[in-house]
């Protein structure tokens, strides 16, 4: 918690130092900025206004601006990069790892990225189109392609000298040698500390200890991922089709795909990601969500339908009320554990920084209304049709559902806020709140609000 | 797919090495066993009876056993170690790092984990009672308490020593040294390629470049994970409250941690944890999932006892019905997502291996008409009593919308299966099985048949 106050000073003092006087203080801000922490830097920009961003990313140098963009969301780094000329982009990438480079490319508008790939040496922009060309789900779209590598034969002392040459500036991390044979394929892996604990006079292949597990370019990332995880490994060489070493799967690259499996996961079962939504304008958040919702709804109207099929229709009131039941338990369980799954994880995250707080409930709970109209609409319209006879719609029961809709919907999205942030304040762990518990108290009470405001509504009409 | 025959083949050959003549060809077990890897070993052991594990753990030495049970799952290597006197647990502990060590031990009886201390030698049972006391949630209860260190002031040569000397066997994959100062605080680290790139005779002090980051031994392991996240880290020194260096966070640790996070969500969100499920009874998996069906049930019961008191009841037949119908929503959508998240799961993480498909979809189906079973008495009896008139129960109704729900019920989980399957069977992934539609088919078909059910039952009494 101190560490957390310590940045939003920090944070604080940015943000000071960009609006006063509208950067006539660049020596300030230079010096500010070559203190923080690129991955700080890459956080704090997102609170930022586009004028404000545009302000730090001129005041970098090209080094401290691949430095951003390496720990930077893809397509944030492509946004920031909206002003940039194709020189400028250029010597960014020069300054970041190649597979880095190939993300950031393929989010750049077209435009911009032959501007800056017409700036970029040749070596390199083939090294950047040829890393391109791999589909980004499998282990050549992920993996990176600088290593060091000796001929097999050779003595341990010629691997220590290639291991020293790798440049730290490409290769992150350097921590071993790949040993390959006559065309290229992988036959053993030397660590810095295989490399020491051996005499620099024997030969590579004699120190060879396990065998070395390889993966395919086209193997599927999850995969490879698993296999890591299977055989504790910390990094894997990734060879073409013909078994030729093209580049290492990482430990990084590794924790990446395992944590978009948790975003997959949560985004398969709650219908919506639960990254960075409570920096989405509400418009956005509202349209993502609407698709799931729009299922919901209509899985409700058929329902609804073959019940009316089955039962005859004309039983009036309650009875007819009853049957838009599943709509409201099906859309107000998805608000609910939508907005409690963002909160928490944005919680557990550290999105929701204390003083947010109240804004982070507004956006959830504006979403939730939003959904509410438009779903209590759409069922408004098809039950006023679907009740009506001869021809008639019945406005009046229509109309009742759908305020009624509207109403539970509401009610579960700020129920979904409220628990999470209760937790919060006393001290519970937020998570036990976006479990089946809020799930339950949410139908019951969804339930008796549809029912409430539709028969008062449907009594006043 | 070729490697998943292969290991399909080298399966059945252990299977068979095991069976032929009980034992009696101890040698042709051992040369297998020595060739395999002991993440495939630990896979494989699952999916034998109890006396073969045994056969298996009895033949394998220390250092076999020790590396199998790196790779097993805690619980599994102590159920596995149920047959070994305290000298040969103490052996295998002695061949086990630290941190694994001690997660063994807190799965074992507590007579064998005395058994098994009392043969070890005192400094490894200090280090492992120490390392031990730590929650299991924080960044000490998952650290390595092994790392090479030297102190600051020394040049990079004495360095090199320090390096060259880890053990590889207690710390894995070993990649660098930390330096302390007089009071044992870390003041930066070195990595292999570190030390390589420098002068031998410089002074470490000289040499370091970024700030170190560290966390303390109470932190949370979650956030310990998400730090290592953001900066990038390979791994990450954890101090005491005192700033002295006790133990370092892995890649490895990392990993477990974010993966046991996506656990936990689905767990969360679904009810029941998607690992493993299809190798266990299914009667634990009725247990397992019972509790969240039970509150499911309840909330239903509420709901329609809330309708009930808000319409006046006598309105007979399907009115009274449709009050049941959320509670059918609620557990058929259970019990379908949880199949096919399970289902899912266990295809992606290579759990379902071919050939074992139906016996997988049959152990699920049974535990959804066991779950419809329980959930349908329990409706039966509640409906039955709240539908009757003046003291007598309304068992025809009750009966009949028991009947109805364990049907739907039944027909959910067969479907959470099904879908999933034919994905697989079609080529296509899987994941969008688990996804909202399945849950919208769920909702409609389950209520449908519900209606049916009910309809056909109550018609027929």
């Amino acid at each position: 918690m101190a560490q957390e106050s310590l940045d939003r000073n920090r944070q604080e003092e940015l943000r000071e130092l960009l609006s006063s006087t509208a950067g006539a203080r660049p020596r300030a801000l230079l010096r500010f900025l070559d203190e923080v922490h690129p991955a700080d830097l890459a956080e704090w920009l997102l609170g930022l206004g586009e004028l404000e961003q545009q302000r730090v990313i001129h005041a970098l140098d090209d080094e401290a601006r691949g430095e951003l963009f390496k720990y930077a969301e893809d397509h944030h780094a492509a946004a920031y990069s909206a002003e940039l000329s194709g020189r400028e982009l250029a010597a960014t990438l020069e300054k970041m790892p190649t597979d880095e480079g190939v993300d950031l490319l393929a989010e750049l508008e077209p435009s911009q990225r032959d501007a800056a790939l017409r700036e970029i040496d040749d070596e390199r922009e083939r090294d950047l189109r040829d890393l391109g060309r791999h589909d980004p789900d499998t282990a050549g779209g992920r993996m990176s392609p600088d290593f060091a590598t000796v001929a097999q034969g050779v003595r341990v002392g010629d691997a220590i000298k290639a291991f020293k040459k790798t440049d730290e500036e490409v290769v992150e991390d350097p921590n071993g040698v790949f040993i390959i044979d006559d065309h290229g394929c992988p036959i053993g892996f030397l660590s810095g500390h295989d490399l020491l604990t051996h005499s620099i006079h024997e030969v590579v292949d004699d120190v060879l200890e396990a065998e070395l597990v390889t993966v395919g370019v086209n193997d599927d990332q999850e995969d490879v991922a698993h296999l890591m995880r299977k055989y504790g490994l910390e990094s894997v060489p990734v060879v073409d089709p013909g078994g030729v070493l093209v580049g290492v799967f990482s430990a990084e690259d590794m924790a990446e795909v395992l944590e978009d499996e948790v975003e997959e996961d949560v985004l398969k079962l709650v219908g919506t990601s639960p990254v960075e939504q409570t920096h989405l304008p509400v418009s956005t958040r509202v349209r993502q969500r609407m698709p799931l919702m729009a299922l919901t709804v209509a899985a409700g109207l058929v329902t609804a339908w073959i019940l009316e099929a089955s039962m005859g229709s004309g039983e009036g009131g309650d009875a007819s009320l009853l049957r838009y039941l599943p709509i409201i338990i099906g859309i107000a369980g998805n608000v609910g554990i939508q907005s409690s799954t963002i909160l928490v994880r944005a919680i557990a995250t550290g999105e929701v920084s204390r003083g947010r707080e109240l804004s982070v409930v507004g956006g959830e709970v504006s979403t939730g209304a939003w959904i509410g109209l438009l779903c209590g609409a759409a069922t408004a319209l098809f039950s006023a049709w679907m009740e009506g006879t001869g021809g008639v719609p019945a406005w009046s029961f229509g109309w009742s559902v759908g305020c009624a809709i509207s109403a539970a919907v509401l009610w579960s999205s700020f129920l979904g806020c409220l628990v999470p942030m209760l937790c919060r304040k006393l001290g519970l762990d937020p998570a036990i709140a976006a479990g089946p518990f809020l799930v339950a108290i949410n139908d019951v009470s969804g339930a008796a609000i549809f029912m409430g405001v539709a028969h008062l509504l449907l009594a006043s009409a």
